[in-house]
């Protein structure tokens, strides 16, 4: 037993959604997993944090499951989780299976990606894993690729700052024709938003209809994981443009001042 | 007054703090500035966006300030405003002036330069402006150096999908030194959690003490902001990790599985 790997499970569908109970038990067959998830739905929810609000945390005590919900975001989970909750520091961070796909830069607004994302800034080889269709919940896939996927970076560790996306195509697990290293789909990206009237005759609005378009973007996720290939793509969590960082300074951008700027 | 830019003006700390209202009237000498701004502080709200609540917008009617103030996030303010309440699409976002600094990984929590990451990701020129410190109160300097990155990137456009994010010395503008292009420094990075007991002898927690501690990054934005320069660094918003998604490739990651992966 003392062998085995340590995961952090979070997500940001909430510590009862069926897609985290199903992960944790396939983790389980392979290491020693402790939840450590929202207390309840944070969808798009992104990287936030809990600065000006306290943190409650209880442990779970449903089910199969083992750890804890918090009233904090995923990357407050995951933050307390490894700093207070677990007796010591997980070797891998798990954050799904979310209900719904991350592909695009749409997954820049996920909780479920956030909380791999904040598991890599603090150094731990992260792994997020949704499926793609919110009506599906045959989860043999998405947790064959989880084990599939924790086996790979064992033996090929994830650079330093690094993540791996997950994005698992709503297919029975012997329909899902394999695996595509790919790139966050940039196709065109839209929002509607709703205008309403409340039963004051004041007006309110309900965002909707965000989505990636499929677009040409032949080794984005988004193609991938339409074309029944489990996407996996790689993203890193510091953000620094270096091509544009060269550009800039070659144009001169880096200027020295010496009180002399006009006002 | 036809051929000024229109600028989307929002921030993260809330459409009554002095940082917005420096910059929007710092910008309002050469642009026609709309606010949208968040009705309250909404710190290390990242990049969340509401999906499961209404948002409300109302009129701004104190002060100089000319826009808008919503119960969204900051990109919740960018999205509404491109789309439902600027009459037309806005040449430039701007985000801040931002109380406290946001560089290093601490900046991917930050709402303030969400809104910018927001603008790019629509297609946007998007700058985020933070100032070092929170009790400086001085904007001359982060105010002229949001009109002279204004002025460098009507001269070189941005790419998109791309934005910049610069943190100004807490120095009176005759000491900021000049202007350096930075990374993002990728210092180690630490927070501590404070276990408390309430009236009722519960326990709860406060998360306290995030911070990039100065490490060696020498062309970092901590650094460069430290040493008395304003620091721009410029970021992207497709966080794919290009050499990694090479390397897992050449390594035979893409697999075809054709129904036959083991269960």
């Amino acid at each position: 037993m003392k062998d085995k790997v340590k995961i952090l499970l979070t997500n940001d569908d909430g510590y009862q959604a069926p897609g985290l109970e199903a992960l944790f038990n396939a983790l389980s067959t392979v290491a020693d997993v402790t939840v450590v998830a929202p207390d309840r739905e944070r969808s798009a929810i992104s990287l936030a944090i809990t600065l000006a609000d306290i943190i409650r945390v209880s442990p779970i005590e449903n089910g199969s499951l083992k750890g804890f919900h918090t009233t904090g975001t995923p990357a407050d989970c995951v933050k307390i989780g490894c700093s207070e909750l677990m007796d010591s520091r997980p070797d891998y961070i798990f954050s799904g299976i979310n209900s719904g796909s991350n592909v695009g830069l749409n997954a820049n607004y996920s909780g479920t990606v956030a909380g791999a994302v904040e598991g890599a800034m603090l150094g731990i080889p992260s792994v997020a894993v949704s499926l793609t269709s919110y009506d599906f919940h045959d989860y043999r896939g998405a947790c064959q690729a989880s084990l599939k996927i924790l086996d790979m970076i064992k033996e090929n560790p994830l650079n330093q700052f690094e993540l791996l996306n997950i994005n698992v195509p709503s297919l029975p697990l012997d329909e899902i024709k394999g695996m595509r290293i790919s790139r966050v789909s940039l196709s065109s990206f839209r929002e509607k938003f709703d205008r309403r009237t409340d039963a004051r005759d004041r007006e309110y609005f309900w965002m909707g209809g965000i989505w990636n378009e499929r677009g040409a973007d032949l080794d984005g996720d988004r193609f991938f994981s339409d074309e029944g290939y489990v996407a996996v793509t790689p993203l890193k969590v510091d953000w620094t443009a270096e091509g544009t960082l060269q550009r800039l300074r070659e144009k001169g951008w880096d200027q020295d001042w010496n009180g002399e700027i006009d006002e």
